[in-house]
């Protein structure tokens, strides 16, 4: 009977090449996977290790799940995952589930059926099915993961409020992040932790999602409910850009008679006028590393942080009374 | 020596699936698929047609090229595609190239490995090496690829100057969109062609690219040659809404004393102040459109039109001065 050797002869290969196509552990040229079909053929190689192999070939595919691939956040998170993959040699498999949790299911099944060896989720879902996949979250928490990169929102909610402190505020409005979202409820007590702290109170409004149209939907109660507000603290860009424009067609004159603070900072932050204020999360960053971290799993690397929480910043431009200094 | 139906008896199942699993050429269930593998280890079932039906398989995966996901024209595209493709059970592999023609190239070779069923791809690249791979170019012009589906940019650059026409223009600025791009040189010839016919001159600026760090170079450029301008014809919303900008930090009066237009249509030209007023195209429905191509593509089915051109249209919002209507 054929021994792998004597495919590797055949095949003109190294034994550890045919070894690496078989196993799918490493890369193999397609000449080389040519090569070593024929021989497989041409001996009658052992059909066992042959079908057993292929069917648990490891791809080199990973799934990527993302809440809201229109938000430009997310393709700045896109952006930092294929970078650092594509030098490795792997491709992303996209998964954009619109907020859909639903979806996010679909989704995970995919990835199981293309055999992806690894999961980068930007969405918090509670599913066990893919639990023998390494998978690291990406800007979102999940207790079900051990592995994540975000970034940190008890400082980003601390320098949001702080900014908006030094306008000396009157009537302050919180807007709240969606209540599914753990890290936008992190981030508001961190808003409301401060504020108390310097015993300044503040009305709350709840948002329902990043989505846009529903950010409309929230600035248009937010001036209803309360016009006499000098000072919106937001918990994304989106929510931000669209309370500017609300508050431009109300006349509302920024930041004299209201300052506004926005959270992400997208690159449209810098193009809106006045150009907005705003709390900078790393989210090319956050891809990057996430990826990293990922591959190091796939690869049964030790991986010394688990969590790794990345700084913001504040991005100080033309929407705070203070300037924000 | 053993044939498929004692593979198939074993597994107790059809003929037909164990065929369809060896050949990758439908849907076979994970726990099938385990039965086969079983059946053909305990029955030394033939090697060369496992292993060459195998390496055969064909992926239910997609393809899909992108110039520069952060371009929020794209993330539109993105998810017409998804939306078509998850319903038939299809995933997307994202190639995102940054506007890098190298990097498309490297991407195409992934998809191969990959063995994708498909590709779409947003960009114009003059490689064959995937010819035959079934491919449909989405929003761009390539003589290489007969399958395509894009908007009508004779129609959107008259309509861009009709309107600009309207708000009695004494000192016209185009930008021309990156000469790479055979679209952008059909619709500035549109333009300049609604132009002469009005008898009405102007001036051209060139642009590099549609990447954001180029628009603002070219914004900067535009008002330190031209101050007297009154009038822009931008080649995208990026360049509009950059321009917007520029006009505010330079003190213009939008639309009053510089009216301007954009192109495409993205979201956030809703939501700058003032409202950008563009040239709308249906991103998500070239995206969807040319999934559906694609899918009939990759399904042998008739294909009547090759080339789909969808319509644009005038999308009145609050930077002309005649309104635009």
């Amino acid at each position: 009977m054929a021994t792998i050797k004597d495919v590797a002869n055949l095949a003109g290969l190294s034994v550890a090449t045919v070894s690496r196509a078989m196993n799918g552990t490493g890369y193999v040229s397609e000449d080389a996977r040519k090569k070593i079909t024929y021989a497989i053929n041409k001996l009658d190689y052992s059909p066992n290790e042959v079908a057993r192999s292929l069917f648990q070939k490891k791809s080199k595919l990973v799934g990527l799940l993302l809440p809201d691939i229109s938000n430009p956040f997310f393709p700045m998170v896109a952006k930092g995952v294929e970078d650092f993959l594509q030098k490795k040699g792997y491709q992303v498999i996209l998964g954009n589930i619109q907020e859909d949790n639903e979806k996010a299911n679909e989704y995970l099944r995919a990835f199981e059926q293309n055999n992806v060896a690894g999961i980068l989720s930007a969405v918090e879902h509670k599913s066990k099915n893919h639990s023998d996949i390494p998978t690291v979250i990406l800007d979102r928490i999940d207790e079900d993961v051990e592995y994540g990169v975000y970034s940190d929102d008890t400082q980003g909610g601390r320098l949001a409020a702080e900014a908006i402190l030094k306008g000396q505020p009157h009537n302050i409005v919180v807007i709240a992040g969606p209540e599914s979202v753990t890290r936008a409820r992190d981030r508001l007590m961190s808003v409301e932790q401060t504020l108390k702290m310097a015993k300044v109170s503040y009305a709350l409004i709840q948002s329902n999602s990043f989505l846009l149209e529903d950010a409309k939907e929230t600035a248009t109660l937010l001036f209803d409910r309360y016009p006499q507000v000098d000072s919106i603290i937001a918990p994304s860009d989106t929510h931000a850009i669209t309370i500017l424009q609300e508050a431009y067609h109300r006349s509302y004159q920024v930041p004299q008679a209201l300052q506004v603070i926005g959270y992400d900072d997208v690159p449209i932050s810098k193009l809106v006028v006045p150009r907005l204020t705003t709390i900078h999360q790393p989210a090319y960053k956050v891809g990057f590393k996430g990826a990293e971290m990922l591959y190091a799993l796939m690869n049964n690397e030790h991986i010394e942080r688990k969590k790794i929480i990345l700084p913001v910043h504040l991005e100080v431009r033309e929407t705070l009374r203070s300037g924000g200094e």
